[in-house]
């Protein structure tokens, strides 16, 4: 960050026509109205990349609309001020006002943020919705990112992403064994315990991994994220469900200092935009994930195909054993898990009971 | 309504102190900001129903903190000022500036307004979100409540409803033939088909008509809704899934007139308010869903039990039917109908691949 960015920092305000007119302005009330504060949000997501990078425009923009324009975010992609994974660090020092990202993403920092994003066979993005705003998560996250000097809310979700794309087929569990697959973090954890070689690569080096046969097979989102980089040319068995993010939740996090000179207005505001771009986020996901498979199946010819009922059952065996060591890890993340885990084993019993037996039964009168 | 409440309608702006400072303080940029605008919120919920009518005061809260109390929103629970089914026509008239209820109420408007709460066999509350934000509902809707000088928002969703108490198992279609159950709406049209004796009655008369053999079933809305009617002590038999509601939307409507002397911001404000709950409401639902449902099973000792397949495939087909019919009533519905049937169908296998391929891997990994 340059000192010219700092000068346009958090803690000065700008006047829409420029600084001679604020002192003839100050003592008048429309010239009030047009006090503008920037602030800058660093995100981990590279330019418009579709729901990821488009969620923090949207955020900033329904923040302005409901300001006049008073509080201005300026959004900007990985790498433009920081890096990606520079984001929280920047907002946690006030060399930015905030950031957007997804909080496992800073796991480094503590384990516990892991469960306010996704974990294999964890809360789906209903679930995860009913735990931070019902069930005593917005508090456990309050005192995780305070000891950071930060707050942060829910401001994306993906909803259940896609297996992934493999080169042949997966049949049982032995199809697993030795496979070169791209899958970070916890799902890669699970998968390497059945045997497979799971790697991290950038979502920019993936084609060219599966094409050049460094890598068999790939997760990535779900359809319409999937269908842009062209996995299907390459690794055309496409398996569901997402077993490792069954709903990821994106979020945003505010510098503390910067939140406390804030209103009580503006915090209101800022926190129900963002709740209202995760409302509209999980929205788009569905739209446009159903879109993308309509094509890939009609257009390309990809048939999606779901893991069997023994695969999921042994892998989801050990999801469990791996979220269990990885929410053990500290007393801070031991009081996250115990809550997280408390109310997936409840509110999974209802979610079977309703969206699982409706959608069942939906499937059945359709076919 | 007394003329006392319109003299304090909607194009009155009320000063927090009282009438008498106001010419004192226009001039000075302090008092401007005490400017306080009372809305009339009349709803078609009981005073503090859980859910349904506490969402209302969710969103007044919201409002209000976004405002810094400027425009303070004051709920109407049914009765108080109009009665529930008007509400519609007192913020229609301009009589109240806005209403919560459910959309659906005012099909005797026009048909189309079903589509925007829920109908058998129809969208989930995510799928309908997507639609109104992503797949060219929300203008839909502004195009048919422009017709009755309104603007209308989401701002709640009770996700899956639960298929209803029974005094006896449902086993086949012969156990619904001559069966007396309640169940207002289209769910009740599909029933008599099937030859039950579908019958419309208040919410707070089921229970007493269930203890006196006057019905023999009833639907309501999910477990912590009907938990706290008691229907399980007459009617023990709980059935899943609520095919006729898989998913009820409920929506803020405005008076246009009001609407159009709002700021963007205000406008902002307002919109994303209802939208933030909306969030909010469906993990409410999801959360204390869950817990009742527990309840029951531990305090109680209900066991939840599902429709066949068989059951559900016939139903689907003649709720199918019904819902053809149903969007074919006059032009502007059959518009409707028309987006809606092929969001439906559309995202109907997104959601199979995603949520429900993954619900049930869970649920197998559970067992």
């Amino acid at each position: 960050m340059t000192k010219e960015n700092k000068k346009f920092g958090r803690r000065d305000f700008l006047l829409g026509g420029g600084s001679s007119l604020l002192l003839a302005s100050t003592l008048s009330t429309p010239a009030l109205s047009k006090n503008i504060r920037r602030l800058n949000m660093v995100t981990t997501w590279p330019k418009n990349l579709p729901g990821l990078g488009t969620s923090p425009e949207r955020i900033a923009k329904r923040i302005s609309a409901a300001t006049d324009g008073k509080l201005n975010i300026k959004v900007y992609s990985a790498g433009e001020l920081v890096p990606a994974f520079g984001a929280f660090d920047a907002a946690s020092s006030g060399l930015a006002d905030m950031y957007n990202g997804a909080e496992y993403y800073w796991q480094g920092k503590n384990i516990g943020f892991n469960f306010f994003t996704a974990v294999p066979f964890g809360m789906t993005a209903n679930e995860l919705n009913a735990w931070i705003d019902h069930g005593g998560g917005q508090e456990l996250w309050n005192e995780l990112t305070s000891d950071f000097n930060l707050i942060s809310f829910q401001s994306a979700n993906t909803g259940v992403q896609m297996g992934g794309w493999f080169n042949k087929e997966i049949n049982s569990l032995d199809d697993l064994n030795g496979l070169k697959i791209r899958m970070p973090g916890l799902g890669g954890e699970v998968l390497r315990k059945v045997g497979a070689a799971a790697v991290a690569i950038p979502g920019g080096e993936i084609f060219s991994s599966l094409k050049s046969g460094a890598i068999d097979a790939t997760e990535w989102v779900g359809p319409w994220n999937d269908y842009a980089f062209g996995f299907y040319r390459e690794a055309p068995y496409y398996y569901a469900p997402g077993f490792h993010e069954p709903g990821a939740s994106l979020a945003v996090g505010i510098n503390l200092d910067v939140w406390n000179t804030l209103s009580t207005s503006e915090q209101s505001i800022i926190k129900y935009a963002c709740k209202s771009a995760n409302d509209a986020s999980l929205g788009e996901y569905t739209h446009e994930n159903a879109k993308a498979l309509s094509i890939l199946k009609k257009d390309h010819n990809i048939s999606p195909r779901y893991f069997s009922d023994e695969i999921m059952k042994e892998i989801g065996k050990i999801s469990k054993d791996v979220v269990y060591e990885l929410g053990n890890a500290d007393k801070r993340t031991a009081t996250i898990y115990q809550s997280y885990i408390k109310a997936r084993n409840s509110y999974s019993k209802w979610t079977e009971m309703s969206d699982g037996l409706y959608i069942n039964a939906r499937k059945i009168s359709d076919e």
